[in-house]
């Protein structure tokens, strides 16, 4: 049978996750791998979980176990609402924060409409977008190079604007964080085009060092959906996230859920309310942040020890990751073989841009590779890059 | 802010379920409420709950709270595999079998596109096809007077049919199975047309009395998706469900599931997967069975006992619902509001149909509403049918 034909035009737009067909197609645990995007397994709560059932079982009772309400158990909204300061009625609870992203360009997006990217950008994001056959652009290219601003000189026709997608804070690939001004000149841009934001910030809860930045929803709530992710503040297994946004906005977003899973899973919500609520969320996001803090320093350290002159990265002040800028004549994606081939893996940078530019650069993750396998890790990148530089 | 502009042109066509919009404004616990489709409270496995978790944590350790596998987790794909006696590489896990139905529209359906459907059929399928503006019709439109046989008789331009949408053991909402002739019928449409089919399966494994008939997978594999659920095997707390088919075709679903929300819910996952694999599950579907065989029959008693003459109802062999018909001159719709002040609720039947016909008809429920309610709730319906037929 020729299943082609049947299609839907959207299909030819699915873009594979370059991070994921790696995982699929080599065993990363047997090399040293910054290529993942994954929370230690350290963070996890393993003590409090061999409670948390138990405890869920015997407060809520079949509840917990029964379909739920499609914006998410009224327990665990309130407790989100309660952490962030919002009325729990903007308060949409997700199955994952990539549904987030999802869910919101499917409210928004049109194929053809236009979605406003920093770059690099997230990848899963990237797929979504891609998928609505949207036409995502890099903002940076509306930044009036005389003044230095973002401004639209607005093409005629003027295509349909709809979103502009930011991760503010520790940026995944980057790890950098948006200052406030630079916030507030992405709002000034929304407000201009009289759009929507998209503020995806599954890492803000992670800081190491340096000062909160307001978040982009505190500075234009009106036009705000900001997306939240309990997979690196609880566990990923859950695929529990949130959307904080006007209720107008949530109102097509919980009509569009009840079609794509009906609600977010019920007994993982009473697990994730429990772990908020009990203060236990806190207690082992101090233990986190002391153990991703200790793992920058440590990949920082390193990075220094082994990378030759001339290569350069980011200092993230949270989140888990890192990003190099390597010497023009260095392709990270032609390098890719090499690399794996002697037991180091990767993400090339180019993956994160929308015109796979900047193939000179790479992410590397420092939250999930075991500790003891970062020195030799780098000592092997870094010997690895300085080789070809030395060719 | 005026969000109208910004939305997709999919979002007119969202549907709201009326059946979760009843939940939203009434607390149907305090009355008869024939309404939900939930399962029984009493089928949950708590007991094997209370050690599932723990035993998974210290079977699986972490891996059970990190992200998984986009197709599933290896061990629930290959319990769903061995299960139903089809290959690994032909099941893909779902975040509940309602992301099943979306995500096969989603592949296959732009708008216009043609999908056909038997009738009374479930709502949460038309609100998937709704969302995608498809064109959904009636395959009883099909159905040549003359020889009484389903054939196309192509209109020029040919549509665009994409697949066939059915629910052929125990029906939501009509309790009704199709005989081994129908399947075959709906299969040799498929086949004229060279279209998909999309079985969804998720009460087979509830059947009280009669005999199983082939699925359709087992007749057409070639073109069928078959959709499984948990929800009513173990709880749809956890929200999980499989899709079984043709790989071309779940390769094309496991791309755009990355980007729907990564993978299934990883813990619960572990948790189905060691509930099956132990054999608790099939252990607890013979309670299961038993208690629903124990309510349907006390149902259809009560039926007997209250409902005057000219009032018909299927007999379900399975699944939680039966199809009341009224006497046409009966609106209920109309009559609902009369009903739920008396105290008792159900789902008109018309809500099942794509022209809103069949004004005289009505889904019940028999897994959810307490027993003990069932007689006075029928009673008191019974009664309210009478009197409408009395004036």
């Amino acid at each position: 049978m020729n299943y082609r034909r049947l299609f839907s035009s959207d299909v030819p737009s699915f873009m594979r996750s370059p991070v994921r067909e790696i995982f699929r197609k080599v065993d990363l645990s047997a090399i040293c791998s910054f290529a993942g995007g994954y929370p230690a397994a350290v963070t996890f709560p393993v003590e409090d979980l061999k409670t948390l059932p138990g405890r869920v079982l015997e407060k809520y009772g079949t509840k917990a176990l029964q379909y739920g309400a499609t914006q998410g158990v009224p327990e665990l909204r309130e407790a989100i609402a309660a952490r962030y300061g919002v009325p729990v009625s903007q308060v949409q609870v997700t199955t994952s924060s990539q549904q987030g992203i999802d869910v919101c360009t499917r409210i928004l997006c049109d194929p053809g409409d236009v979605i406003l990217t920093t770059e690099p950008t997230y990848l899963g994001a990237l797929q979504s977008f891609k998928a609505y056959r949207a036409d995502v652009r890099p903002i940076s290219s509306y930044r009036q190079p005389e003044k230095g601003v973002l401004r639209i000189d607005a093409p005629e026709p003027k295509p349909h604007y709809k979103f502009i997608y930011v991760i503010p804070d520790f940026n995944n690939p980057s790890g950098e964080t948006m200052t406030l001004e630079e916030r507030k000149e992405i709002v000034a841009l929304a407000r201009e085009l009289d759009i929507v934001i998209l503020e995806d910030s599954p890492y803000r809860e992670l800081r190491y060092s340096g000062e909160d930045v307001p978040t982009i929803r505190e500075l234009a709530p009106e036009r705000t959906l900001h997306l939240g992710s309990f997979s690196k503040i609880f566990a990923p297994g859950f695929r529990l996230g949130w959307i904080i946004g006007p209720e107008e906005l949530l109102e097509q977003i919980y009509v569009c859920k009840q079609a794509l899973d009906l609600c977010p899973p019920v007994f993982d919500q009473y697990l994730a309310a429990e772990f908020l609520t009990s203060g236990a969320l806190d207690a082992n996001l101090v233990k986190t942040k002391a153990e991703y803090r200790r793992r920058r320093d440590l990949m920082v350290s390193l990075l220094e020890k082994y990378m030759p002159e001339g290569v350069k990265w980011t200092y993230p002040e949270g989140g888990m990751f890192l990003f190099l800028t390597l010497p023009e004549s260095i392709d990270t994606i032609e390098m890719y073989d090499e690399a794996l081939s002697k037991g180091v893996a990767y993400v090339a940078g180019s993956f994160f841009f929308l015109d796979g530019s900047h193939r000179n650069t790479m992410r590397l993750n420092f939250s999930f590779i075991a500790e003891e396998k970062m020195e030799p890790g780098l000592k092997l990148l870094g010997g690895i890059v300085a080789g070809r530089l030395n060719r």
